[in-house]
């Protein structure tokens, strides 16, 4: 699907002066792929860290229709950097040179291009903290997270990544350089245009450049373990510790299906028989902490856990969260494809979410396992299957709808933290109702008339289905 | 300026069934100002608690081309509920009948008439805590603080009312019921409506329900006044605290001439010497905050406190806020108007906003004040004056507007959180530039084609020029 011409090509390497013009088959495709599926050649990709030159390619997309996608370590798992009409790609990786980390004001500024582990590193190197953790975040661009409004474990006490966005550097889909926000915390000057493009996929420009907000790294961390033999327990230990006062940094889930994959992965010594694993981090004044651990076992003892430790030093520690570091890599050793899904739903209604997916796995006979951050309701089924296997992938394909609507149906999301892109695109209009679809629409049409930003994402293309392939 | 018809009035009477319609002058005249300036009389006010009623009067509206004007309790100070192009104002005040805290789920679910105090009351009476804490907020409902999204002390720790949204029922310009958002921390399904929506100031529909995200409330505070002889001073202790790793729920400051009000108002003993006094709360374990107020009195003296006043219990704790509390009934002593602004500037430019704060005072002969939120750069500027003298009220919309391009200049914002209603409207270009100011009218004009939603706010009117009448 060729939309550029010799002309445009021909304009392109006017406008890039100072960054690279990639046309060969060979170059492009490394960038017709992400972390989902499906594989899309872009007609050209861009790599410039000049804003100029991208607002003045923007123009030239905008005159003439040629579609723009954004992209940074294309490690998203829903298709948003896919160039799924042709065009061009702008590889704003390459847009890595600002890492400003001002302590008097506590905030970052970030260039897109920057790796969100790079930020994190930084900050600490300054007492500092920048919370969101997307569990990609050493090999993602902060770029990637604030299209996506990324999340990770923490997302419970800190929020995901949109809470810690205040200021932007925004190419509008008509090539105008904007700037929303500051460098201030409070900010009512008008729309929210910084909360409005974080999450926004790509659809709504192109972010150069980002102000994020810090905190005062917390001086110390615990952690703690605890198997139940029921899944329900684990729910009710979760709901006890928030209603004592003790709001965790991180309140991980690991399912029978997770424990024994990793288990058989690497033996660890981990419970196969227990339903479910409950890992908590807590972080804050030490002395503040080592109270609260002890009353955070308590309390999970008093709901029926079988058995809690607390690691003693750090070697312990790293050791227990081994466990659900290795849950990834230990279940794309049983089948070669993985869908990691992220539909969330309200933290009470976890148990009855489980219950659901067991259902949806016997039904359709796939491989499901279960984890993910239990503090704030965002699960991650994931099913482990084979892309070359058409039978299996059409019973795949029915339980991901099956999940989409169980998240719905008790009040939840589509997405957490892994966004819309191509996948969960078809999707949309059942939770958001046709007028709620068409207010964001209307915002999309009144920024984007040429439909050149990403196009494809998000909205759903008429008669579009999820294609796993 | 009548803009309904006696065909108009009839259709709404028929259309509310279960609430009121007010069209005698003296009911219409306590809702034709609010706490900043100007009169302006609706035409009909309408009262009633039925989200489908509203709805249908908006469709009308709509169809008609009639303002429609949403309204809390009115503590606005920048004019968003003025009624200034006629029409009809909805009394959303009379919706206060949901306020349902769910403790597994961590919400608050509320109707927009419900008063901010009433849901802090309700969360602590379960242990948790709604953190936005607006000084209006006995008297102030949750709607307003929606609409405006309302700041107060606890942003530099907690943020803002915006931060804690997580979920709405709106009624669109169009007369649409949506639902954006949900109970889930975690929602990336498109674009982020809820947070388009608050602090839009009623201009793109009207808020009938909303989901506050609720945390665990923090077992105890901890406070600390500090004297300082010198301003800067004040500015470095708030910045070695921060950097110390110790993060306070409020950090207040004032300066001296609210130093002298408050002592002349009501003598407590007030170092009206000093340059500026600050105030500060922590908040979490009590075993941290024994140890972290400590390390926070001998960091104010290591950059210079004349004087740190730690208090020892409850009485003592209120009374060194009393002196907080008292500057705006002080002030108001001094003169009869007040205008209270809320320029916010990076933290770190505290004392340079400070010192222009001052050559403005100079320059005008203006009584002004200085307080407020140091910890996160939004501090309120209080012009005392008498809104009957047109000389010095001259000199004082000249002072305002360099006000304004003091914050702008110092990298700030017009509004940290009183929002920009009509008063600021006519200053958002110099702070977004006209291509951002265009990207919110985009989303204005496609989502309310008619103008019917709030008009006449926070978009400047051709020529429109600041009036402190």
């Amino acid at each position: 699907m060729k939309v550029i011409s010799a002309k445009h090509l021909n304009e392109i390497h006017q406008i890039v002066q100072s960054g690279r013009v990639l046309t060969d088959e060979s170059d492009r495709y490394s960038y017709s792929f992400d972390g989902s599926f499906g594989t899309f050649l872009p007609d050209v990709v861009i790599q410039t860290k000049s804003v100029q030159e991208l607002a003045e390619l923007i123009k030239l997309a905008n005159r003439e229709g040629i579609p723009v996608y954004p992209r940074g370590q294309a490690t998203s798992l829903s298709g948003g950097p896919l160039p799924v009409h042709g065009g061009m790609v702008f590889d704003l990786s390459v847009m890595d040179d600002v890492l400003e980390i001002d302590e008097e004001d506590l905030v970052a500024v970030v260039s897109p291009g920057v790796l969100t582990a790079s930020i994190h590193k930084a900050a600490e190197e300054k007492g500092l903290m920048y919370p969101p953790d997307p569990s990609s975040s050493h090999v993602s661009t902060i770029g990637g997270n604030l299209a996506e409004n990324s999340g990770g474990p923490r997302g419970l006490k800190y929020g995901v990544t949109k809470d810690y966005v205040i200021g932007l550097e925004v190419i509008t889909p008509e090539g105008d350089i904007i700037q929303t926000g500051g460098k201030t915390v409070k900010n009512v000057t008008g729309y929210d245009l910084t909360k409005l493009i974080v999450g926004s996929e790509g659809t709504l420009g192109i972010i150069t450049k980002a102000i994020l907000r810090l905190i005062p790294k917390p001086p110390a961390t615990a952690s703690l373990m605890a198997e139940f033999i029921n899944l329900v327990d684990a729910g009710r230990a979760i709901s006890k510790i928030l209603s004592s006062g003790i709001l965790p940094s991180k309140m991980e889930l690991m399912d029978r299906a997770s424990i024994i994959a990793v288990e058989n992965y690497q033996p660890m010594g981990l419970p196969v028989d227990a339903e479910a694993i409950l890992l908590l981090e807590l972080d804050g004044h030490p002395l503040a902490l080592k109270d609260e651990i002890v009353k955070a076992e308590q309390l999970c003892m008093s709901v029926g856990a079988n058995k809690v430790k607390i690691p003693k030093n750090n070697n312990e520690k790293e050791e227990i969260w081994k466990a659900r570091k290795l849950v990834s890599p230990a279940i794309v050793r049983i089948k070669p494809t993985k869908i990691s899904e992220d539909a969330t739903v309200p933290r009470s209604r976890i148990p009855d979410m489980c219950e659901r997916l067991q259902q949806i796995k016997e039904k359709y006979q796939i491989h499901l396992v279960v984890f993910g951050h239990a503090g704030d309701g965002n699960l991650h089924p994931n099913i482990i299957c084979d892309k070359n296997d058409e039978d299996e992938m059409a019973r795949v394909e029915k339980a991901v709808t099956e999940i989409f609507t169980a998240a719905i149906e008790l009040g939840g999301t589509l997405s957490g933290e892994h966004g819309i892109g191509t996948m969960k695109a078809p999707f949309m209009e059942m939770e958001l109702g046709k007028a709620g679809l068409d207010m964001m629409k209307r915002i999309k049409e009144a920024w984007d008339p040429n439909h050149i930003m990403n196009p494809g994402k998000i909205f759903p293309e008429p008669g579009q289905k999820l294609e796993l392939k």
